[in-house]
């Protein structure tokens, strides 16, 4: 049982808008991505999904509202919410979600990735 | 669905060992907690456990080995493993564990807390 650091985890990857795993809990897995530019539309049917920021800002936009994020700060969006994350310069967030959350949630697209690495 | 930033919960309480219930997400509950001093040893039964240190520095003590955590960085203890946390200076940390996940594991003496506030 090791520890992770952030930080360096991040240094492993430069791709955005594609997960990587760095932890498992219970039966849901810890995430890191880096985010830039605006994803898509979606929603996770059944599962609630965390965003904490680690470093950067996070627009995460809703159908009646947006919710800008900093470093330090997270947020939970519900199963069943719409929502549309937009990074306008380089986020890097740290992501807590059940096993079989799909980044794309309801949409299977060409952003979607569905085998995600570890890092 | 409001954000949370962690500098600002931090700052509503005071007490160590006591870990405040900031978020729920799927079968898990966030929880932020102050930490000075040595805990106790314990273990959960069913249940993984996600330490992230926050600020500060915080020693994850196993039967076989010690793990130094320092900020940005994170553990996970898988159920059934013994670990003693022990801060030497106050650290601050947020956890991640399911619903039922007691602090003190599979103890119950003066240090648990039965009925976690919420800030």
């Amino acid at each position: 049982m090791d520890k992770t650091n952030l930080s360096h985890k991040f240094s492993l990857f430069q791709d955005f808008w594609s997960p990587k795993v760095v932890g498992e809990i219970n039966e849901s897995l810890v995430k890191l991505a880096k985010l830039k530019g605006e994803f898509v539309w979606h929603h996770h049917e059944n599962e609630d999904e965390m965003f904490l920021v680690v470093k950067g800002s996070l627009l995460m936009r809703f159908r009646d509202r947006d919710v800008r994020l900093e470093e330090g700060e997270f947020i939970i969006v519900p199963r069943g919410v719409e929502h549309l994350p937009i990074a306008e310069e380089e986020a890097h967030v740290l992501l807590l979600e059940p096993k079989t959350t799909l980044n794309t949630g309801n949409l299977t697209n060409e952003r979607t990735v569905a085998e995600l690495e570890q890092v």
